[in-house]
């Protein structure tokens, strides 16, 4: 009961405040924030900051009737979930949950820390998981921000990550590549926990990678008569 | 070189707009620090944040002339060592050291890094290497900063730490402990590396710990004197 309270708080303050510039420009750019925080997850420090800057609010106080010392541990559990969905730390985090599944103990407090940080993570990324309908005006949204932030890179002549290059990335390359070496390698992982995520979590990620590699091969067939299309045309005017 | 003037630029901003009351008294609190950076060494944070905020102004920015890419590793190692010096990393800072120093490579960045984290912890808490007539004036200002806090937090309710406590502390019992296991192992552990140090350093340890055992054997007979002579007036009293 506690870890869903403190799984759902997380969840619900996790992106608080979040500016739409990544923690890579926060710390090129060497702003406000990324100097408040000595560059270390800056972003989701600072999520977590400003959700208990509110619930320091009386009225939005929802843990005013708990024991100081449960708070206490309440609130390093947030912190824990909320510093998890730094996706610097994906690698890591996915690792020592991978160290533990095979022998999962739901009765070790580390074994259970790690769960949790894992579920806040698969919640946070999970768009792909949804149908197709909801999920691709989302995906839409996040290259739209990926792009504002890229072309602010190019302007201030910061570093730009091809990933969010709107010259580099269509919407089928982003997803593919997500969903195959993120999301599925995750949610596979918890699936060897829960296995009744594979039909309603694990099987949409294979379908959605699906659905955007035939849009690829789509886009490359496209692409590839546009470009015969213009030679053709080119040595129509040589001839 | 480079490591020099990391090394002197973060021992004199380790410092910056410290509050005096220690990180402790910040989480029980729940001061304005504590919650900004989510009870992760919020003063060493906030040290070296306000020392980047100082360093951008440009009549203060004293790498203004150095590369964009050396100032990220400049920074880089001023922040790691900044960080390094909350105490509640003791343990960790030295242990990684211990396994090191018996085969030091100094062409090893790790290595060095670490060395360098262990050199500013020296720093640090260096008082006791000085001279008696030095040391002990900032002893006093030590223990009128610890009692400030403890006082403050009896009457704030907070758990007090017995090393703060004026009803549980003097100077010598304060000292003692201190230099006897922290100061000494830690110098020892840098002595392998310069045996140059026992001599300056190491010894000068050494003399304080016996000066301030020499002290509390003192206190602890008169202390023992005092309860005899209020023993035998309440039995003449009696009498």
């Amino acid at each position: 009961m506690t870890d869903m309270c403190i799984l759902m708080t997380a969840a619900v303050c996790h992106d608080l405040d979040h500016p739409g510039y990544n923690n890579t420009y926060q710390i090129n750019a060497r702003t406000e924030l990324a100097v408040r925080y000595n560059d270390i997850s800056p972003l989701e420090n600072h999520h977590c900051a400003v959700a208990f800057q509110i619930l320091a609010m009386p009225e939005c106080n929802i843990f005013a009737n708990i024991e100081p010392e449960s708070f206490k541990q309440v609130r390093q559990a947030i912190i824990t979930l909320i510093l998890a969905t730094d996706m610097a730390r994906h690698g890591e985090i996915l690792d020592s949950f991978r160290q533990k599944v095979d022998n999962f103990d739901f009765t070790n407090e580390e074994h259970v820390k790690c769960l949790k940080m894992v579920l806040i993570k698969c919640c946070d990324i999970s768009n792909e998981v949804r149908p197709t309908e909801v999920a691709e005006p989302w995906v839409d949204c996040l290259l739209e921000e990926y792009f504002m932030q890229s072309d602010r890179e190019k302007s201030e002549g910061l570093p730009v990550a091809p990933f969010m290059d709107r010259d580099k990335v269509t919407k089928p390359t982003a997803q593919i590549g997500f969903i195959k070496f993120v999301l599925i390698p995750m949610f596979e992982t918890v699936m060897k926990l829960f296995p009744q995520i594979e039909e309603i979590m694990v099987q949409p990620l294979r379908d959605s990678r699906d659905h955007y590699e035939e849009l690829k091969q789509i886009d490359d067939a496209m692409s590839e008569a546009q470009k015969k299309k213009t030679e053709s045309m080119s040595l129509g005017k040589k001839k």
